[in-house]
């Protein structure tokens, strides 16, 4: 069977109080809609429609980067998810399957969730929670796994506000199903809004038979303000930081070690404390973080040391036995076995040759101002502290550049480069210089 | 009716094990009595005196900055907190009004809490908490309102120490009847004190009407150790950090952001993990502060970036869309809109124009030993890698450097400044000088 | 009486997914093994043996050491710990005195437990806890503090099952007794292992008399999961924070300071967040150490500041009132009282003299690519930015360096040194050379 997604992203979260559309808000350096369509990739689904509403053009942008097979269409005014699945359900016309109505604002409903809602005999299906608090969610009234009605909290009897079992809003339908279904929504209600909950009546009514599927109650946690994203946002992190344990890596506080949604570190990776990871990092096994470091879109292979203090940018490729040190940044470069970075250095858009030795101080100048550019250094090089590699320039293999030398030119193998002028020593110059200062101060002071 | 506030801050806190006097520890990156005093503001208080004693010349400076209109009075030996109040009375002589008692190390007592006070209707009024665990904190015997009695923990009767409501020293009362209560204080006790509490009970031997306002016991909470101290820190950074999401700040970790006192982040703010906002931070609307930023003293405009492993020093002023990237320092300088400081620079004494770009590794020789200098640049200049300004020195609109170039003198707008060697290469020269080197450290291995 | 321990360390510990042999993973930067061989240093035992098996050799390394005098006998096979006790056995002939059986992964029990271990009355030792959770622990039977047996879960009654005091596996036993039992048991048993803990069912057979002692559970904790790891290293830290703080340490976030198992802070040491140290830290009283910082095998005298951002490494002594500031690496140089090191500074082999300055973007180039050099610098010198040291080489006191300057040889006392080229300024050549790149850009796109 054939699956559908749905997934509704056209809210503007007023209580998030931000210009940014709700579900563009990050959680694991990606936006908590990319999370929602990650959780659906199991299911392998033939078609997924995301409705966009406020902000929908950064979060068209979005879903071509996160899900780029996902198709896009406006729901004009916030009319209610029944109005707004019904913007999407003309892109679903002629399709045959199951749809999964889902919310981009729900980044945590498991995989392993979604299929069994796809394997429940029904014509709808529910996605339903026991709730710790039931509070004003709407409850399911059931029989058995056959669900009986949803009931809104404002209309429910005493009994029927003792149920614990509640509504995620997350279901599933037949295509031509929910289609008649969303036909005969109607919005006679106090917020004149057209409510997806109600196509369970209608099937009802209908003699359809609705059914319910559950949920831990973590998984539908929705985001409505800054707060619930931070706790989002550390549900997250808590589970990737126990996924890594389990597999293997050593991290000396957890707690201060930051995941993206993609990270990926091999057994035996160290994690010292205070190591932030942003998107598209890979670290393979036994490879050492120290502490204070911050990677992104690199990768870092076996036996390398990275830190502490060391940021690696996107495009940074680490071979083995690579050693970076503090104050050191790495970006669009790639450093090939044993190649040591120790200190205050900025390396951007290099490829550095094996076992080759970068100063303190050194500076790739990749930048004229309007085009950036290339340096390329050989393996076994020796580049001298404070040297100055102004990019395009290619240095040889075995060449060694003196300390403060600005490198304009091409270096060739095994030669020494050096730009930089004769030291002079002015004897007593350093004492007269300072004595004349110093008189100067003194005649302010007493002045002022 | 007009108010003035004694502050208590002339002990030493023995428990504190420090040579610092107990009211100047800090927390959000002020002292325990600039949080006291901060807290009366909104009384707008006709007279503020604080009581000092241990380390009274450390206190006076630290009054003169965070509270410059009020007055310190000295108590030569520590007494008690009635001796305390009275050595304070001479200052108040001829006042009319209200005289509140606070201490200087109680940082959390809210405003609202101390208005109740002055609205109350009585001679005397406590403040006092109801106590999740009373332990041996001195019990009010009250009537409703009317404060009977206080009984202190060691004179307490079973039924006594059953009371829940606690004392919490702070007490408000008429200034004359204050004068006329302290007077009549004995010291006829086990540690020969004189205890401030004491009036509550001669008011009541003199027919005078006293009561009992109460707030929360965390708004009560006193600081007597480093751990204690390092709770109360926690306690007000909760605060602050749940107040800067309700306002529509983002904060990836928000357990691992610091504030001061007076930290003022605008609306879709973003801030990474592990930043640490020293005294004196704005930001406005959606700025963005990476991890691993250190701010204290500094202005930044909507749209800027800052960071990671970036330092801004106090009076560094970024306007819109500056971009500050790593292992930068900014100290007393300000930033025109646009300007772009990517890597390992140093920007000290320094007016920048718009949009110019300053090379990885930059540095204002600001300081010659004995004076600081300043360093203009002019707007769209490109400041290359490596260049040293050489402070005072200005350089014009459109202006260029070569990187490596140390510029001691001004250079035109539009003009190119170069201050560096030929580059020279020696061909085979590396190869020559690294053999004789492994040769002889051959030799030494032989050697030895 | 004389002490003899045997520490256990022969594990895989499979659950940790690990290459590294379990006992060599750290705890505030020290091996499991060396927190369990410095728990025993107060009973200055007369011998100690390791018994090591999986990655036996990086054990004998850890061992030589935080453990210099300890010996290390190899179990070749993992056949329990009675055949483990049985590999340390002969290394102990003629020994005379108690023995006590320890365990590599076990870090945290206290000498004070082990004292009372060595204390107890009766031939056979067995150290016990009350579980909160028995779970599957073996169970001890007990009549008073005598020990009647111990029973394994799975063979033991409902009634047995109930008992929540546990067996530690650690056993204190005369030696000459301990030869004897362990030369008795048998691996009878389903997983044909010898079990240490049937020696207490020998000694009873024997009519020889076994008894408990008891410790916290807490001090027990095995460690068989990189998750275990983590909440260990907390437990270490929480317990090594709560110390510092007794002792007159402000830290503003504790939880964000790393401990070493050897740092030492005195008092009025002020520590901000995210400060991280190594082995062999000592700080002396009223030093102040900034956010972000990285210190390891280092000295701080008084009054000094260090960071943020500043990175110490092994060897790096700082003198009285040394500043340290950001982005600034020290390793193993000797700094006078009042040297200031304010910013983007590599400082390594060096020693510096009194009061001296050293300017941003200071480099000691103390690598050659073969050998590393010394840098002296005198008292009272001053370093302009950028200067390189080219070492081995000598600055005089009072000296002055400008800024830019490859300093390649010793400079005398109160000399200037320079190294540098003049500034050329060329008029208008920055606004052609920018016309020429944006007009060829323009080309590109028009182009592409």
């Amino acid at each position: 069977m054939e699956i559908a997604l749905i997934t509704l992203a056209a809210g503007q979260g007023s209580r998030m109080k931000s210009d940014l559309p709700k579900v563009l808000h990050e959680i694991g350096r990606a936006p908590l809609l990319a999370h929602a369509l990650a959780s659906t990739r199991a299911l392998e689904p033939a078609r997924v429609i995301v409705v966009a509403g406020h902000g929908a053009e950064p979060v068209r942008k979005s879903v071509a980067k996160f899900a780029p097979d996902a198709e896009v269409v406006l729901q004009d005014a916030q009319l209610g998810t029944g109005h707004a699945v019904a913007q999407a359900l003309p892109a679903l016309a002629g399709f045959e399957g199951r749809v999964i109505v889902l919310y981009g604002d729900t980044p945590f409903i498991r995989p392993e969730t979604l299929e069994l809602m796809t394997q429940a005999d029904a014509d709808v299906v529910v996605l339903g929670f026991e709730a710790a608090d039931p509070g004003r969610y709407g409850r399911l009234v059931t029989d058995g796994a056959a669900l009986e009605r949803i009931v809104e909290f404002k209309d429910a009897t005493d009994d029927e506000r003792a149920i614990t079992l509640c509504n995620s809003g997350v279901i599933s339908c037949d295509a031509a199903v929910l289609q008649d279904l969303v036909a005969g929504l109607s919005n006679d209600n106090a917020a004149q809004e057209y409510y997806l909950t109600d196509i369970v009546a209608g099937a009802r009514a209908k003699g359809l038979s609705a059914q319910v599927v559950t949920c831990d109650e973590a998984e539908t946690l929705g985001i409505n303000t800054r707060e619930e994203l931070a706790r989002a946002e550390a549900q997250f992190q808590a589970r990737a930081r126990a996924e890594a344990l389990a597999d293997g890596v050593t991290m000396i506080d957890p707690a201060s070690v930051y995941f993206a949604l993609d990270t990926y570190l091999g057994r035996d990776v160290v994690i010292g404390p205070n190591v932030v990871f942003g998107p598209e990092v890979t670290i393979e096994s036994g490879a050492r973080i120290e502490a204070f470091c911050h990677l992104e879109g690199c990768h870092i292979s076996r036996g390398a040391t990275v830190g502490p203090f060391a940021r690696l940018r996107p495009g940074a490729e680490l071979a083995e036995d690579v050693h970076i040190g503090n104050f050191v940044e790495v970006k669009n470069a790639v450093l090939a076995e044993g190649v040591k970075v120790g200190h205050l250095t900025y390396l951007g858009d290099a490829e550095i040759g094996e076992h080759t030795n970068i100063g303190a101080g050194t500076i790739t100048c990749n930048y004229d101002g309007v085009f950036k550019h290339r340096t390329v250094i050989g393996a076994n090089a020796f580049i001298g502290s404070d040297t100055m590699l102004v990019a395009p320039v290619t240095i040889g293999a075995g060449a060694l550049t003196g300390s403060g030398s600005v490198i304009t030119q091409d270096v060739p193998d095994a030669a020494l480069a050096l730009g930089r002028s004769k030291q002079v020593n002015r004897e007593g110059l350093a004492a007269k210089l300072f004595s004349k200062l110093r008189a100067e101060k003194e005649r302010m002071k007493k002045g002022s």
